[in-house]
C-alpha cells in the first residue's frame, strides 16, 4: 500500500507539473542576479537566436525627435544594450551599478520583445507587461521604500461601487492602513488618480503604494491614511480582466474633451467611501493628486471643489490656468495646506507645470514646486507619491482668506 | 497661447506613450479574435521567425510517458500547433469550435515560449506565465460563470494577518459578497486552499473565485458567503511581489513532509477571520476545500477538527486512509452535509481519490464523488468549486451519529 501511495505521490506532482507546463523546474537560469556591487546580470537562453538585446529604464535614456503637425517634438526612450553569447546559448549582459530602485526591462530577440521567462515578476502598464525587480542598494533609497518589509501591512481591496451620475458600477482599489481590521479609529483619505488609459489596478500595482505607506507609516514619516484609487476613464468599469467585456486597454481616448466626467461623479465616489469606511472627513483630512490625465484631473477636482481638498498633489500633469483664473483664486482663499505641482526635467508637462507654478508665484498663492530628473515616467511618480505622502494631515487647517487674483497678462508667454 | 497648450497637449501623449514603452498603439494585431461560430484566431507578427507554433488547453491534449524510479507514468500535455506565415510576416491559427471556457495559450517561435504581445490578459501559476481568453459561448457554460457580469460584485481583498503558529504576518485573499461593505449581515464562510507553489493569489486569479461567487449568487444558485483564500505553503508568508524577498516560486518542497504546520496554524486563521469579519459561526456555516495539495490539506483539517466544518470538498487531492481510518469515523460521525470528492479519468491523483471514495462507500460514509473528464488542471479545479459552491450553507445540521468503522483489508489492493 505504502508503495502505491508513494507511486501516487509521485503521478501527483508529475501529472501537474506536466498540465501545468513544467512549473516546477522553472529554466534554470538565474536572471536577473543582483551582485553585491549592486550590477545586476540579466540571462537568457535561446541557442537559435542571431541578435539578443535588453531594454530598461536602468539603461541611459536616449533622445528621440518625432514631427507633429510640422512641431518637432523631443523625448526620450530608454535605452537598448546587446547581451552576449556564451555557453548552451546563455545570453548575458551585466549592468553598470545602480542604485536602490524598482527597474522595468524587457529582452528583444531578433527584434522581437520577449519577456524575461526566468523572472517571474512583471508589471502591466495599460496593455504593455514588462518584467521587474527591485534593487534595494541602501535603506531610504526609493528602492527600499517600494519592497515589502517586515513591518505591520495594510490591506489592498479591490471594491465596486455604484455611481449613478455615470449609469454604472465601477470598480476602485482601496488601502486601508495596517490595524484598520482589528481596530475603531477614523483615518484621512488620500485619493489618488491615474493617468491615460490606466486602470484602478495602477497605482497599486506599477505605484506599489501599499509598499511605499506600509513602509512610510512603519518609520513613523508618514500618518495612516486610507488611499482610494479609483478608476478614472470616464466610459470605463475597471480594469480588463475586472470588467464586463475583455477589452484590450489603450491610451487613445480615455481623456475626455473635458474633465466634466470626474468632476460631476467625484461625489458618488466620496459618498461611498465616507459611508463605507471609518473615514476622518473634512478639508484638512482630503487629499487629491494623481499623475498625468489623474494630475489634470487633480487639479480641476480641486476648482471645482474648493472647500474640499486641503492637500493636492499635481504629478506631470495639470489643469489650464486661463478661464479658470478666479477658481483658482477660491481654491487658494481655502488656503490649503498643500498644493503640490511635480514633474521631470524631461517630461513634455513641464512647460505647463512650469507655467502655473509661475502664475501661482505671482499671484501669491503658495505651491510647492518639485522638480525632478527623467521624464512621464512611473519612476517619477513613485518618488513624488513618497515624497507628497509624508506632507499629508500633518497641519492644522487654517481660516480661508478672502478671494483675489491678478490678470494672466503680466506672465502670458 | 492656446497653439502652446495644445503642442503641450501632444507632448503629454507623445511622451507618455514612448517612455511607457508604446502603450498606444498596441501592436495593431488583433488576437485572440473569437468569431461568431466560437473558433478562435490567433495572430502574430514576426517576419523573421522560422516556425511559429501554439500551445494551449484547447487543443487535444498529447500522452506522454515518463519513467520514475522505474515505474512508467503516464500523464496528458497540452496540444502543439502549427501557425501559417501570411503577408507581412504575421503568423495565424484558427482553432475548431470552443464551448464556452476559459483557456490558456502560448506561442513558441523558433523553441522558444513567447506570449502574445497583442492579449493583455495573462496569468500566472507559480511561475508561470501564460495568456488567457474566456469564451461565454452560452450562459451556463463554466466560461460563462468566469466572465464579469453586469451583476453585483463581491470585494476581493488583500489582508496580512498574524500567524504566532508558525512566528510570522501572512497574507490572505478574501472574497466578500456584494452588499458586505452597505450591509451588517453575517455570512457563512469558505476556505479555499490552492496547491503546491501556490499562493494566496492564485484562487482568485486562476480560479475566478470572486466571478464564480458573483455570477452564482446574482442567479440565486449560490448563497452569499465569505471565501478565504490563504497562503498554504509552510514557509512563505504571501505571493511573490508581496512577500518580503523576491523569491521565484517553485512547486518543489512546498508541500511538507506532513501537513502539520497547515493543521497547527489553521487556527490562528480562523480566529482572525472570526474576529475581524461578520462571519455565521459554527460547524453548518463553516467548509474548507482545496485543490492538489490544499485537497489533502482540507481532508486532515477535516480528520484534526472534525467538528469545525460541515462541508469538505477535495478537488484533485485526497488524504491517506491508513492509520487516520478512526479519525475519519468520528468525521462522518458528525454527519457533515457534504464531504465532496472531485477528480479528474487523466489525473494521477485518481487513484487515491477513487480508493477514499470506495472505502467511505464501504464504511456508510456519505461522499459525494465527482469524476470529471481532463486531468490535474485549473480548468477542473473551477467546474469543481462551481458544483462544490452551489451545494454549500443550504443545510441544516443534523445531530452527530455514534463513531463506527471497519477495518481496512476488505479492500485492500
Amino acid at each position: 500500500m505504502k508503495r502505491l501511495l508513494f507511486a501516487a505521490s509521485l503521478l501527483l506532482f508529475a501529472t501537474a507539473a506536466s498540465a501545468q507546463q513544467a512549473l516546477g523546474p522553472g529554466t534554470g537560469i538565474v536572471s536577473p542576479e543582483i551582485h553585491p556591487d549592486n550590477t545586476v546580470t540579466f540571462r537568457y537562453q535561446n541557442p537559435k537566436a542571431k541578435v539578443v538585446q535588453i531594454t530598461g529604464d536602468f539603461l541611459p535614456a536616449q533622445p528621440v525627435e518625432v514631427e507633429v503637425d510640422g512641431q518637432k517634438i523631443q523625448f526620450t526612450a530608454p535605452g537598448v544594450e546587446d547581451l552576449k553569447e556564451g555557453a548552451d546559448g546563455v545570453w548575458e549582459f551585466t549592468s553598470a551599478p545602480l542604485t536602490g530602485e524598482l527597474y522595468s526591462y524587457s529582452f528583444i530577440v531578433d527584434g522581437k520583445k520577449v519577456m524575461d521567462p526566468s523572472n517571474v515578476h512583471q508589471n502591466r502598464d495599460v496593455a504593455t507587461w514588462t518584467n521587474i525587480f527591485t534593487l534595494s542598494a541602501r535603506p531610504g533609497d526609493p528602492g527600499w521604500y517600494y519592497e515589502v518589509h517586515d513591518v505591520p501591512h495594510g490591506t489592498v481591496s479591490h471594491v465596486w461601487y455604484d455611481c449613478p451620475t455615470l449609469g454604472k458600477q465601477r470598480r476602485m482599489t482601496v488601502y486601508t492602513p495596517a490595524g484598520y481590521e482589528t481596530g475603531n479609529q477614523h483615518y484621512p483619505v488620500l485619493y489618488l488618480l491615474h493617468g491615460s488609459g490606466g486602470d484602478e489596478d495602477a497605482w497599486a500595482d506599477l505605484g506599489r503604494t501599499a509598499q511605499i505607506m506600509d513602509n512610510l507609516v512603519a518609520e513613523g514619516k508618514a500618518r495612516p491614511m486610507i488611499v482610494v484609487m479609483p478608476n478614472g476613464v470616464w466610459f470605463n468599469q475597471a480594469a480588463p480582466g475586472a470588467a464586463v467585456n475583455n477589452f484590450q486597454p489603450t491610451m487613445a481616448n480615455s481623456r475626455s474633451q473635458s474633465t466634466v466626467e470626474i468632476e460631476d461623479s467625484f461625489p458618488d465616489l466620496m459618498t461611498f467611501v465616507e459611508k463605507h469606511y471609518r473615514v476622518s472627513k473634512g478639508y484638512s483630512n482630503t487629499a487629491v493628486a494623481g499623475l498625468s490625465m489623474g494630475g489634470r484631473q487633480s487639479c480641476m477636482l480641486s476648482l471645482r471643489y474648493p472647500d474640499t481638498f486641503g492637500y493636492v498633489g499635481l504629478f506631470s500633469g495639470v489643469g489650464g490656468i486661463e478661464g479658470n483664473e478666479e477658481r483658482f483664486a477660491t481654491v487658494f482663499a481655502y488656503q490649503p495646506k498643500l498644493y503640490f505641482i511635480a514633474c521631470g526635467k524631461d517630461d513634455g508637462v513641464m512647460v505647463g507645470s512650469r507655467r502655473l507654478k509661475d502664475w501661482c508665484d505671482f499671484q501669491g498663492f503658495p505651491v510647492q514646486f518639485y522638480e525632478s530628473e527623467g521624464g512621464h515616467t512611473w519612476r517619477n511618480w513613485r518618488t513624488y507619491l513618497t515624497r507628497f505622502a509624508q506632507q499629508l494631515f500633518k497641519q492644522q487647517p487654517r481660516a480661508p482668506r478672502p478671494v483675489r487674483f491678478s490678470g494672466m497678462s503680466d506672465i502670458e508667454e
